[in-house]
């Protein structure tokens, strides 16, 4: 236990209450900022809306990347929760086009957020922090759905769920201001773009 | 005729040579400080490495996407003729295939091309200029393709050129520094991810 787990009385509570609503007022401020400006927003502008100084923006979120995995991890919650409801639906392949499409509808509430996705998802390599509970929420509910569709037998039994991350997480990317293309991408790549000569074709 | 292309004699041809060499030098410089530090490199550097000023380089490309655009239309002519060599290929679905497999190896040859060819492969938008021959002639060799593996039935009939195009795109934004992946995520669109119930499956 460090000294931080102690409780103290009032004036320690009420300060931690404050930190908590900064960073409610952070979060909030960054996604109307993002929203409107995309992931390159000015920090400055995120910390004016949300009341605080430029120093407490830091102090929470000490990179844009870490701001950023933050909204990420509240997108990643939901996903999760979708993916386990889909988890009873009677179509296992549709179940999983289904989850990728919210998938990529919700990584794209704003430009640059598919691609901050897109980093936070990459596989783990040695040196990397372990990843934090959202992130192996949404990536265990993906799994799941993707496990059941291949056992289904409609998924190719060679394919990996990272990569079928990874292509939905792509798709995200080109079509971020373009919802009708994702849907479009999407659909092409689940059918197969050449199916005929596809390395699980027939 | 406007006075630029009336033909003079010594001094004049000589500038224009030079116009020339400064651009062959600028190219090369710029592919050459790409692959070491990527699409984001200092210009300042590129024009010291071909030994002009800065002014000069601007002179060229004024903008960055300018000068990206210009070390694509060589790899836009060279994937345009390795597509006119597989259209008398015997299998159409397999020679599709091979071609954007050719298209994401080569808008990854340092990180940040295949952005700029994103950028520079948007389909025509009102008010956008005409595209130059290097980006029409890559379409059409690439669409060609696709219509005969289209005919042969290896690829879906409701499927468009574009979105195939913009799918290999995709996979080479996110796998830029990892051609294996990017192998992986080709064969897993191409056979489909989840052929069983995709809208062309069956």
């Amino acid at each position: 236990m460090t000294s931080d787990d102690i409780p103290r009385p009032g004036p320690q509570r009420a300060m931690r209450a404050d930190v908590r609503r900064n960073r409610a007022r952070l979060l909030a401020a960054a996604r109307e900022m993002f929203e409107r400006d995309g992931a390159g927003a000015s920090l400055e502008a995120v910390a004016r809306l949300a009341g605080v100084g430029i120093g407490t923006l830091y102090r929470h979120f000490p990179t844009r990347q870490d701001l950023l995995e933050a909204l990420l991890a509240d997108v990643y919650d939901g996903l999760a929760a979708t993916g386990r409801e889909l988890l009873v639906s009677p179509a296992p392949g549709e179940a999983l086009t289904t989850w990728l499409r919210a998938f990529i509808v919700r990584i794209t509430a704003f430009p640059g957020m598919a691609a901050a996705a897109a980093v936070s998802l990459r596989p783990e390599q040695p040196g990397r922090p372990e990843p934090s509970g959202a992130r192996r929420a949404v990536r265990d509910a993906g799994e799941a759905l993707f496990r059941r569709a291949q056992d289904a037998g409609d998924v190719p039994a060679d394919a990996e769920f990272a990569d079928a991350l990874r292509l939905a997480g792509a798709i995200a990317m080109v079509t971020e201001r373009d919802p009708e293309a994702a849907d479009r991408l999407l659909a092409l790549a689940a059918a197969g773009l050449a199916p005929g000569k596809g390395a699980h074709g027939g």
